[in-house]
């Protein structure tokens, strides 16, 4: 199995997409650009949405659900959200099919042609702001803290599975406040859930920051952003929080009464992540035999495989035991599984499981189980050790927060070997076709710059960190004066 | 709040939409026949979610994600289950907008038009089954226990709040089978699984049946089903269980080799309940002062109500009790508010909870606190009582579970004497008519008369349950000889 998978170095995106597939995440499906996530893909979903789920509540929000469709008209309101949406957008124009009158098939029914057309959204704000309307009247009714779980839509035109697909499940938080402070903080705060969990779930060190204005989302004064690297040095963003001023409220007419008794527009977050961080978990961490899942995350946490002797009742005995092992792993809350298929040879097991990037395996064979040990190996660094059978989900546990901090260790430490200064244009070129990675440079701040240095060297502004250290220098394009650096990089 | 609730005699249907609008569950949006579900009635789905997802893991399945669109060419593979879908459906045949060139705003680009329409699913037996292709080859695939959490999307023409609305949330679970009877048992399990979902959560009694080759669903071999009885008489169906037979996998080419090394057609099932359970719930329960919703699914279980004092160390004190009681509770496990707000007066909080169906309120008054004890009040019977409040986490665990049992009882009671035979047409129709309910009746078992008797009576036939008596008689509409009696009824 192993064997089939295209090594990084060979070539880094088809190593990706194999991995995909042959880790049983996902498939192509039979609509462009959309894909089936596969159970062991969606269970990896599933932890990823408990854990944010449960920060999104701790810091005071509720879940709902609003229209998947939008009407035309509600997008036309905010003049840039539909500059960014309406060019990739799934358009329902019909609400029925008939049978051809004249023999071909099934047909879509002329007279069922809708007054007005629907969008299958591609993110929430306009259906959740005309809601917004009837919610709030006065200041009693604010915050609102709403998030939703849903699917989206976006017509990309160039898919990649879990990267950029036509569909994609994700959440967005949706919040109202009474002052442009409040909702400021709110975008920062939720920025710092995403860091958070990237960090301490992921693994996966990000960079806090804001985008400039052409990387802005269609509709916000500032987008934050948590922005990670991948391990052939391109950059990934991993997740966006907005702060939305007074655009949305403007456009569907929200307002509420204030503590003085004045009609005020109402200021706005929002803020998502997607199925697209399986893909950053995926790119950042996993190696040519397979996936390498961070343990907090991961479907399984540990694999037991008992040999198969050609004694049954030593087979018996080992199986017992793996049973024995699993059941008091179990009890410690961790995700075990046992692989006692009598048909497949272990080494086709041990492909498998690293293919699949459980984090812990644990072997046990007869001459183990009489000294009272196991062997156990770790996915991240495939070091192997004996380890005794007494204690061993104390053990376990250790190895396993072990293994979670490795891995994020040695993803830090790639990311900070791979934010370089750069001067000159000449020092800006070298570094992303050679080093790669993130480039700390100067620019002039203006939007035409920014879109010329896209233009000639295929890397954007991943963003201006927060807390950045403010330096005088020049643009590395125009030369013009520049009063701190930013960080560009080519990204996914 | 509570006295612009229409009464459930003034006008059922009325009673009903006000009671989802007020109760804070959902309201209505800007698309038509699509429903916003508020926080309050989003939290009422997760609650039953997350029982049933534990009920279908700890059953042996698992998650996955499937595409939202499905090729137009897809339905029509299976001949009955286009008939029954294609009238009613979003159909995608555009992939952009643009500016209107004449200056009309934002346009449908006709440059844009898909090749193939897509249909936004109305369930997914037909993309999954073009998947499933792909998954299995040998009887070692077999069984598929595939579930998936989804939105989809049926264009009813009249819609009501959860009851029948254009999009609304769903499990379907796909099964995939080497045998018949394998394929058969599942579809039963699962409809047993629905069923102790609803008594032992909705405290709603359902009747276990089978329906009628008139109301199965599009595709199916057999559709077993629960069905549960409203307050006004009329039956709901709470959810399907379908023996698909090989029909999809004739449809879509999907064939193992079994154990003897021969092709095989792989049988399948599907199985799904919906938002529509919130429906069922709360015309099942509720009465004229608002919901009545059961502890175990409530999204809060206790209310704690401390009375505002004028003085204010009095009121500091009834506030300090009120969290230490909440969080005793909690740490039961249980789900508590505490309405410590000082700007409204009891009256009004009392009538709002009642409204929300909290099963408890608890309030504190200084007395009480000074005799050790708080009033509880149900909302199930609306009785109250004086109970200490040592041992008070205890009391109201009990209570709960007394409520819980209480509301099934009596929905059980109203049920059972809602089942009533008729031996001519006369007294079908009169039953129908006066004490409504469900009708035990002949039928003489052809689809003609069944429709026959949908048009002169409005009734269906809701099932014919599990493990029927077999009992010889007299259809009630044509005479004709029948072995069994069946249930009809009015339904929603």
């Amino acid at each position: 199995m192993s064997k089939e998978l295209t090594s990084r170095n060979e070539d880094y995106s088809q190593w990706y997409n194999d991995l995909v597939l042959k880790g049983g995440l996902a498939d192509y499906s039979a609509v462009r650009g959309c894909m089936v996530i596969k159970p062991y893909g969606y269970t990896l979903w599933e932890n990823i949405r408990d854990v944010l789920d449960k920060m999104f509540k701790d810091t005071g929000h509720v879940n709902a659900y609003f229209p998947l469709f939008i009407p035309k008209s509600f997008l036309s309101k905010e003049a840039d959200h539909v500059e960014g949406f309406a060019k990739e957008c799934a358009v329902v124009t019909h609400y029925r099919l008939k049978n051809d009158p004249e023999g071909g098939g099934v047909v879509v029914d002329p007279e069922a042609k809708l007054e007005e057309e629907l969008i299958v959204r591609p993110t929430s704000e306009t259906i959740i702001w005309n809601t917004y309307k009837n919610w709030i009247q006065s200041w009693r009714d604010l915050p609102i803290l709403v998030n939703q779980w849903a699917n989206v839509v976006r017509w990309e035109m160039r898919t990649r599975l879990f990267l950029r697909t036509a569909e994609f499940l994700w959440q967005e938080g949706h919040t109202a406040h009474a002052t442009a402070q409040e909702a400021i903080e709110e975008a920062e705060k939720m920025l710092e859930v995403y860091a958070t969990f990237a960090e301490d779930y992921l693994a996966l060190p990000v960079v806090r920051g804001v985008k400039s204005p052409n990387e802005r989302f269609a509709g916000a004064i500032d987008t934050y952003c948590i922005e990670a690297l991948m391990q052939d040095g391109k950059a990934l963003q991993a997740g966006t929080s907005h702060f939305l001023g007074q655009n949305f409220a403007k456009a569907f007419d929200v307002k509420f009464m204030n503590k003085e008794g004045r009609e005020e527009l109402v200021w706005a977050t929002s803020w998502g992540v997607s199925t697209r961080l399986i893909g950053a978990l995926i790119m950042a961490h996993s190696d040519d035999n397979g996936l390498v899942l961070p343990p907090r995350l991961a479907p399984f946490q540990v694999v037991i495989i008992p040999f198969i002797s050609k004694n049954p009742e030593e087979t018996a005995a080992l199986k017992d035991k793996a049973e024995e092992i699993k059941k008091a792993l179990k009890s410690k809350g961790l995700r075990v599984q046992v692989d006692d298929d009598e048909t497949k040879r272990p080494g086709f097991k041990f492909a498998e499981y690293e293919m699949k990037g459980y984090p812990i395996r644990i072997v046990i064979g007869p001459r183990d189980l009489a000294n009272g040990v196991v062997e156990v190996a770790r996915r991240d660094t495939k070091e192997k050790q004996s380890i005794s059978i007494e204690g061993l989900d104390v053990s376990i546990e250790n190895l396993l927060k072990d293994i979670q901090d490795n891995m994020y260790n040695k993803a830090l430490q790639y990311r900070d070997q791979h934010i370089t200064l750069a001067n000159t244009w000449e020092e800006f070129i070298d570094i992303l076709d050679s080093k790669t990675g993130f480039v700390s440079a100067h620019w002039d701040g203006t939007p035409e710059t920014e879109d010329k240095i896209k233009e000639l060297s295929k890397a954007t502004i991943r963003c201006i960190p927060l807390n950045n250290t403010l330096e005088e220098g020049k643009c590395i394009l125009t030369g013009q004066l520049s009063k701190q650096r930013v960080l560009f990089a080519r990204a996914y």
